[in-house]
């Protein structure tokens, strides 16, 4: 992936910081307004042409890294206490938290947060302003673990292979009300759902709550690794980039070439309302997904192909891994993903059909309504920054042999590939109509499941890593 | 109830209209204010000793009924438009909107509005300010209605004996989502929650929202209409008392001596904050309840003796009827509990242990935490301007024979006597400790019961008017 990682010449950490301090606003064109209706029910915004990338949450990025001085002091301290053991999915969150994504959440929610983000989709600051935070970011253990940390105030979280990943301090620890949770997250109870079945249903009956100080940063060491920047990294990269404005991307699947026309339309769009520079955030999620979604590393394979062959600009695309598990939870779920790319400096967000939707898990439908997710994330509270950017449709246009907007004056010319019917012909090694994908891209899929492990029942093949 | 009916001297409607406009902010005390903790998570509140009776959502109350001079018209209209029959719990909507209740709403919900009560248990108002809205007060219409409306802008509201209640106009059909409803309004989807039962389970798979132009003042002709006061009318009577601050409490169930103590503190408490005439609001729940909930007209005949008996003291209380019906549905609904209290005119709002909430319906555990209620409304937004007054325990108290505030330091000589012992007692005909309730109040308690129709099976026993 050497072509990627050409994208991010990344300069040291405390350089570039100090340069943000130093010259603030200066690469950026002067601050004008611009009037966009955007169809977001009776609620009207109005778009700014900022001079400068947008403030995140609260006003200040949290992080929560231990500093290096301190970091043998609280290592020791974290043998010390109470240990929890952490998921892969409670790891994906400590990583979120640690880099600001959730801003300004300095650590696991306690009961206040958990309720107002069950209720509210918000948490409203001591200024009395309210950020969005629209899925629970909480820590559940069991009545052992419980009983063990007693009255200690801290407890030190574990990895799997035991080593100690972060202190947690000024604890609190609350029923987990599972139902309610699931219920209230997902607009269902119903049994199937993924993230439900891999991090909820068999997870203890208490949450714990508190601020973390986390050991070192993350690091999954799969090569993945280098694309994986945290919020300030991805800031000072549009800093470098003399970005005046970012728009996000957020993506679980490969990308045809009907994102791509997409994401280079927005570019166009965003030109033409007076940016200069505007910086597109490609930003795959790399924590948890479901397992008939194709994993990550593949993925990121798959969008290297599609810088590779030019679909993508690489002088003003910015590929990163955002490392968020995915709940599956349609217009709940979009507002995290766009308040997280709020935190890493993006001021626009494209938001597409059915965001973070999936089937109903036990009923012959989507689990979502397609819309509500964009009707949702365009009236949600603490998103008002945030310029939302209403995906257009686009089909395979016959006539012209590519990826098109679709015309709904001609509709019998175009094709709608879906993303089940994109996978079918790749697990049948058949090809798609030309101009569909990049074929570096679709041959990265066609190898993606061809490398998949035939299973003898209906369970969904194992999958392996690029 | 004659005694009831004099703690309501009405005056005629305008020349009170008029009073409110002419002398504004006359009766009232000098604003300053008084620092008040309250637990409500990390948020800190200030209490504010207003001037005048708090504003309504919105800045101006709702109302909805078509003025004098245009009924016939709009009579006439409604005959000649596509007809929609209203179910009881729907008419008592129509009751709740036509009054301003849920101000600044303007009819049923249309879907933009629906959504931000779904998920955000706010409405947006085009000055960007956000109103607490937490159940949807919605419309729900079948297929075929859906098909008879066609292409019309407007529909006519029928009740049940085929009199028009009111017209519908700018409406805007939408999918009817009722799982999706139903998880984010209960937190559960778990079958038998009353109000699921009663009124949406069977309902159609579309909602109507749209603005209402209501008829006629919605009357019910059970006896009881007279204690039906609209906000406007309760503003009045609170303006005609020199009230400077006012107390609602909402209740579904007889009143007890706990329940009268705490509102006699609560006034004492508002005095000693500097209140000169605090004015209580003992409202009870007027709409739908479920079937073992003691029916309306008992309670008011219950409420009337404790009235007479003393226990509370009708020169500082207004009883009055609140239309709503009941969802159950614990933390979210205590927040429409409080709204529809502002726009009535009160400021302070007291909050019991497990607001409007009930047993799981299908597991052995209460729905709700009994924490959440109180909590969740003191963190809710649009609400900041309501003082939230948290319930203290009551309990009987052994030692001075009598319902008194719970003392952690000697609780052998606390009873705590539930809503399901106290009915039981008085379904058995057996006594209470004395001080648990006036002898007048017991007495209606008893004679309820003994009207029941017993059933053969275990089914609740069918409740007959008092």
């Amino acid at each position: 992936m050497a072509s990627m990682a050409a994208l991010f010449i990344k300069t040291p950490y405390p350089s570039h910081a100090h340069s943000i301090t130093k010259f603030p606003n200066t690469h950026f064109a002067p601050t004008f307004r611009v009037s966009v209706s955007v169809p977001s029910g009776r609620i009207k915004r109005r778009l700014r042409v900022s001079s400068g990338l947008i403030e995140p949450d609260g006003g200040k990025l949290v992080e929560l890294l231990v500093d290096e001085p301190l970091k043998d002091l609280k290592k020791r301290e974290a043998l010390s206490l109470p240990r929890i053991k952490l998921s892969s999915i409670d790891l994906q969150w400590v990583h979120v938290l640690s880099e600001g994504w959730a801003s300004p959440l300095s650590g696991f929610m306690r009961e206040s947060e958990f309720l107002q983000t069950l209720h509210f989709n918000t948490l409203r600051l001591q200024n009395g302003l309210a950020v969005n935070m629209s899925v629970p970011i909480v820590l559940a253990i069991d009545d052992s673990q419980k009983h063990l940390i007693g009255e200690s105030t801290k407890v030190a979280l574990f990895d799997s292979n035991n080593n100690p990943v972060a202190i947690l301090k000024d604890i609190e620890i609350y029923k987990h009300p599972k139902e309610e949770r699931i219920a209230r997250t997902w607009g269902t109870t119903a049994s199937g759902l993924p993230y439900v079945e891999e991090a909820i249903a068999n997870a203890g009956n208490w949450l714990i709550g508190g601020d973390l100080e986390v050991l070192e940063p993350i690091k999954y060491h799969d090569g993945l690794d280098r694309f994986r920047l945290s919020p300030t990294e991805l800031r000072e990269e549009f800093t470098r980039r003399n970005a005046d404005a970012v728009f996000a991307f957020q993506l679980r699947n490969p990308v045809h070439n009907g994102h791509a026309l997409l994401m280079t339309d927005t570019r166009r769009r965003l030109l033409d309302m007076g940016y200069k520079n505007p910086i597109l955030l490609l930003h795959p999620l790399g924590g948890y997904t479901k397992a008939d979604d194709v994993p990550l590393s593949w993925r990121m394979k798959q969008h290297e192909k599609v810088l590779e062959d030019g679909v993508l600009d690489p002088e003003t695309t910015v590929v990163s891994i955002f490392p968020s598990p995915m709940h599956y939870a349609g217009p709940t779920e979009v507002q995290w993903h766009a308040k997280a790319r709020i935190n890493a400096g993006a001021n626009f967000y494209i938001v597409g059909r059915d965001p973070a939707g999936m089937g109903h898990p036990t009923e012959k439908r989507d689990l979502y309504d397609a819309d509500h997710g964009k009707k949702v994330l365009s009236m949600a509270p603490g998103l008002e920054r945030l310029n939302i950017l209403p995906f257009k449709v686009a089909a395979y246009d016959k006539t012209q042999g590519k990826m098109a907007f679709f015309d709904a004056s001609r509709p019998q010319d175009f094709v709608f590939i879906s993303g089940t019917k994109m996978r079918m012909l790749a697990k049948n090694k058949e090809n798609p109509p030309d101009g569909f994908m990049c074929p570096g891209g679709w041959k990265v899929l066609v190898e993606y499941y061809d490398s998949l492990v035939p299973t003898t029942n209906d369970k969904v093949p194992v999958a392996v890593p690029a």
